[in-house]
């Protein structure tokens, strides 16, 4: 063992998936605070085709907050529309029997959207790289095959509790042996839920030479390694649900045909079987393809049944009266459905797993990426915090708190979905029979769909969101009754006081890691709204205030609590000079004032309306670094006492003579005119 | 000479500033096509500070054409607000007499922007890099030193009758030896029209060991080579035009001020002289400032009395009863105002100037980018089809047609601003003197806004614009009333068949190089419009077709005229195979039929009504691959026997055997519903 090299590294992220990436970019946006992580995953080889593809809204506003939407939304297919296709009782073939908006219109400025899982990373991956000054990478290769946990060593900020032994492996034996391909044709069976977790470690079972082996120590591991997490089994945590019998296949490629809706979301119930046509990038389909598979007695599928030949006779069936040609697919695979969810998902707070690792379901409503991606999002500002030093340990229950509740009402929702998706059509004169109604089935996805766009989500079981259950800080719901505490903060337009230039209001806060607290402040045109403004401004300014209180004098002023206002009345009766210094206005810095007032090009945002805040009464909305709500409370002295305590529950608090002063800050005098 | 290494090539540019990187990036989209280009310039290092880099709402929507406003947009500064500032007459310093947008609202989907030409290039430069597959590069600290026509070749296709001899300069010769620092100051003065070409030439006479030589055999040559052209001066072409004696400097920096509209574009006229504020990227500003120097009788001003101190202590004294202080400057430079123009754009249509070495002007208005670019943006796509064989020499001449009355106009409207500028300010009591009023002012700069968006260019005297001049071929102008014939084809929304996703409709025509028919279809659930389309499909799907006849058989059908349809009414009530096959839906592609109904998320684009095209009449329009309209007619017999006189004075005819037929493709059947 001694011969072994040994490292220490913060954060140890094992899996560069989707989950894995949007940790390492959280993590690399820490790296300027000092924090160090590395990102292994043990394939060498990238996704290229096939795999998850589906973003929906929540998953972009996600991107927008790492500031990437430009990139990715420039490459992403919106799937607009879904359809809903049925048999017709005449002809026996299917008709489209209604079409809705894939995106409900209004809930999000993003629509649900396809891009190639390879590319999403890619683009994640170059943020992290760009984010951490060239410091991260990921390295690929690499095997973890020992995870140890010291428990002396838990309650220390400063150990290195987790021990975890990797190895590199060598360029053969990191290519997937399972990997295959039917004649030209891409397989995907070798990472479905159709292989077992014995068949996926065999793979990297060494009977190659050893590679160079590392001990890693590390003071937190996340495993975001897939369905079959090597890490999860190391904790001993036990995924716990039901398959079904229905089997799925998968094809990917550029089809000929004539049915009218390829290029929508099209749900197809037809007498020879269901199908869900997703388009994709360029002129890519994917068609999702019911089987009639039988599952033996130990829940085990042949898969050599399922070849691309099979794939399209059972789609061609399914497509009558329209005819469809797949001349070259492009890849393949099938799975089983079903829907399990961990036991756990951490230990000692100190190993995570994330993503597929904790929960798994049916890849059709397009949510493994979405719920992989967002529970890293919803965990890696909290490790940065601590790690940084600013935030007391305890900040990481609110992980499994917070995202628990989300995977059951996902798994809940999914296995509903799936039964109704792969049931029988029933004629109209059946509808009263055994099977499935298809008002029913449409009425379900419509319902799913809203839980799928991911806006809804609310974390009410949680010390960072401040909603009043069990003892904890209430908000005052009343002050901004469209801004849900524990949901995601919706975004409307404001005006630049500075230039008049409009900006979606969560663009002005791209996640760094900072808190925002927005001071909706009234009408800068009243002398009573400007004097509530300027008393709060006085304890925000104040070495006991909130940001003094909470931010070293190391740190930025705005790098952990950041101040917006907004205000609302004429931007062109107010000057920039009319709002207090330092805090509220740092002088130099054209990013902290906005008004909710009509813009040169793109109308008005409406912003008080549209978050239901009364012009005269204001609000204050603590936004957090996840861009969720965290508290809602007035602009006066009581609703600052609960800004003041909402921090001190979630973060450290500095000593006195440690702090971030806003008398350092040099205050530019008013102009003199007379 | 034989020792001399020779080379043929296509396309040679020289200079690689915005007029040379537009050029490159147009003829890469032609290197599929097999045209070469090589892109040299003197200097061995890119712009980092200072130069232009103002984007008017036309550059803006060109970068769009090349589908890159994802990146540049992302990047860019809105300029949004215009704010005029006089004396005020009691205190006598400034204060705000107005503001108005800086981009009149509806004009474009763009507004006036700032960004750092070296950003832009660079954007540019990599979708050169993209387009041409890797091919095409900028070769740097390459000196032209010989230019010669042979005039006995200038008529043959196949010829190379421009012979440039250059040499690769030594790292240390192609670093400007004029450029130089003020202390830690950037100075710019060495690239300012302070400067003379013969100051700019000994920069490079080579007192340096000899480089390689090289003699470039060019079919054609464009000189993109700055306001000290050398191309120009080879060629014999003049500037003609008038100085005036006004000088102004710049500044660039970060500046701490209560000056409250520092990021707008903020007009000053004061007691002590005039300036301008143009915020740029970050928190950097530029100062134009108007400077009390004097010109000697030689027209030359000295230098060395403009400094980085010298320009700030005139801005304080601007800003009055603001104050004002840039603690870093990072670039300054200076320059007397003068308008100039040269005598010819091109010589034999072999040898074109473009950009700052065509016309010269003062840099205040942002113009000098955005002028330089539109002129190869025009050019480039007609060199490029000359030499894919699609195209005779004949179009050349409509490069100097279109942007020489462009410039003149130009020139116009900067010379009167800049006299207006640099006037005195008067009270309203001297309202009837000598001088400028500041009405006035304020409405010359209102109208040379309207100018200088860029969105009301009009090529009103040239073959590729049916406008009827001159015994031209004329359009039905009525029919699309607002789709002004020589003019930028202007985008609103339409919808897609297929996907029911919104799109600007110049976005499903990103320039490649091809013309784009749009069939105003009128309604399709009317069978009487179904029948006429189906009219014009039938003559489009001939052999003898504009499409077929201009296109060879080797080539993409959709390569040089594509086709797009655009109907009216209802999409829900149409089907796509209601459209007929090949030419007007080609199978299997997706971006051809379009809608003019509302959207799902972002209501509805009203495209007929706003291009001015009835329901019922529909039109047809052609458009150019530099997006300007080239024709308006109607959608029947006698139109598109305009659109075969147009593509016929336009486009070589391809030989009946060797055309794209219609007959090739493969058509789908429509479905077998009953």
């Amino acid at each position: 063992m001694s011969d072994i090299k040994q490292s220490n590294v913060d954060v140890l992220v094992i899996g560069a998936g989707p989950a894995g990436v949007i940790a390492a970019d959280w993590l690399a946006r820490f790296t300027k605070y000092g924090v160090k992580t590395r990102v292994i995953d043990k394939r060498s080889h990238k996704v290229f085709t096939g795999q998850a593809d589906g973003l929906n809204p929540r998953s972009l506003e996600m991107f927008q907050s790492f500031n990437l939407m430009g990139k990715i939304g420039s490459e992403a297919n919106p799937m607009n529309e879904v359809s809903f296709w049925a048999p017709n009782e005449n002809h026996g073939g299917i008709e489209r029997s209604r079409r809705i908006p894939d995106t409900i219109p209004g809930i999000s400025r993003y629509v649900q959207s396809v891009l190639h899982q390879g590319r999403i990373e890619r683009h994640i991956i170059d943020d992290m790289l760009e984010k951490s000054n060239g410091t991260m990478k990921i390295e690929r290769g690499v095997l973890p095959e020992s995870l140890e946990i010291n428990d002396d060593l838990i309650d220390e900020d400063d150990a290195y509790p987790v021990k975890v032994g990797v190895r590199q492996l060598s360029e053969e034996e990191s290519r997937p042996k399972l990997a295959s391909k039917h004649g030209e044709v891409e397989s995907g069976l070798y990472k479905s839920n159709l292989i077992k977790d014995e068949e996926d470690d065999v793979e990297f079972n060494p009977n190659v030479p050893v590679g160079d082996k590392e001990i890693i120590n590390a003071k937190y591991v996340i495993g975001a390694d897939g369905a079959h997490s090597w890490v999860r089994r190391q904790l001993g945590f036990k995924m716990v649900g039901e398959g079904t019998d229905f089997v799925w296949g998968v094809v990917d490629g550029v089809p000929i045909t004539n049915f009218p809706d390829i290029r929508c979301r099209a749900a197809i119930h037809s007498n020879a079987g269901s199908l869900m046509v997703i388009p994709r990038e360029g002129k890519i389909v994917r068609l999702y393809i019911q089987l009639n598979l039988t599952v033996d007695e130990g829940g085990h599928v042949d898969r050599s049944l399922i070849t691309p030949k099979m794939l399209m006779e059972q789609a061609k069936a399914v497509f009558h009266p329209y005819t469809i040609d797949i001349p070259e697919i492009i890849w393949y695979t099938g799975y089983q459905i079903g829907q399990r969810l961990t036991t756990e998902y951490a230990k000692n707070n100190r190993v995570f797993i994330a993503g597929d690792a904790c929960h798994t379901h049916s890849p059709k409503a397009g949510q493994g990426m979405n719920a992989s991606m967002a529970d890293t999002y919803n965990l890696c500002w909290k490790i940065g915090h601590v790690l940084s030093g600013h935030a007391p340990r305890s900040i990481l229950d609110t992980y499994e708190s917070e995202r628990r509740p989300f995977a059951e009402h996902l798994i809940m929702n999914d296995a509903q979905l799936a039964k109704l998706f792969s049931g029988k059509p029933l004629s109209s004169a059946e509808l009263n029979e055994l099977g499935i109604d298809m008002k029913e089935f449409e009425t379900v996805l419509e319902k799913g769909i809203s839980f799928f766009l991911g806006t809804s989500i609310e974390y009410f079981n949680s010390a960072a969101t401040a909603n009043g259950k069990d003892g904890r800080l209430a908000s005052k719901q009343e002050l901004a009754t469209k801004v849900p505490v524990g949901q995601r903060f919706p975004s409307f337009q404001v005006v630049s006081q500075f230039d008049g230039r409009h900006f979606h209001l969560v663009d002005t806060m791209f996640a760094e890691g900072q808190f925002t607290i927005v001071l909706f402040a009234g009408n800068m045109e009243n002398p009573v709204h400007r004097q509530r403004l300027e008393t709060i401004a006085q304890r925000l300014d104040s070495d006991d205030g909130v940001v003094s209180k909470h931010t070293p004098n190391n740190r930025e002023r705005d790098s952990i609590i950041d101040i917006k206002t907004v205000h609302c009345g004429n931007r062109v009766n107010v000057e920039v000079h009319d709002f207090p210094q330092p805090t509220v206005y740092p002088p130099g810095t054209y990013n902290k004032l906005y008004v909710d007032d009509v813009s040169y090009h793109a109308g008005h945002g409406e912003a008080y309306k549209n978050y239901g805040i009364s012009e005269e009464a204001g609000a204050v909305v603590v936004v957090r670094p996840d861009h969720f709500v965290g508290l809602v409370t007035s602009l006066d002295g009581a609703g600052f006492d609960d800004v003041e305590t909402y921090f001190s529950n979630l973060l450290k608090t500095v000593p006195a003579g440690e702090r971030n002063s806003a008398k350092d800050i040099k205050v530019i005098p008013q102009p003199k005119i007379n």
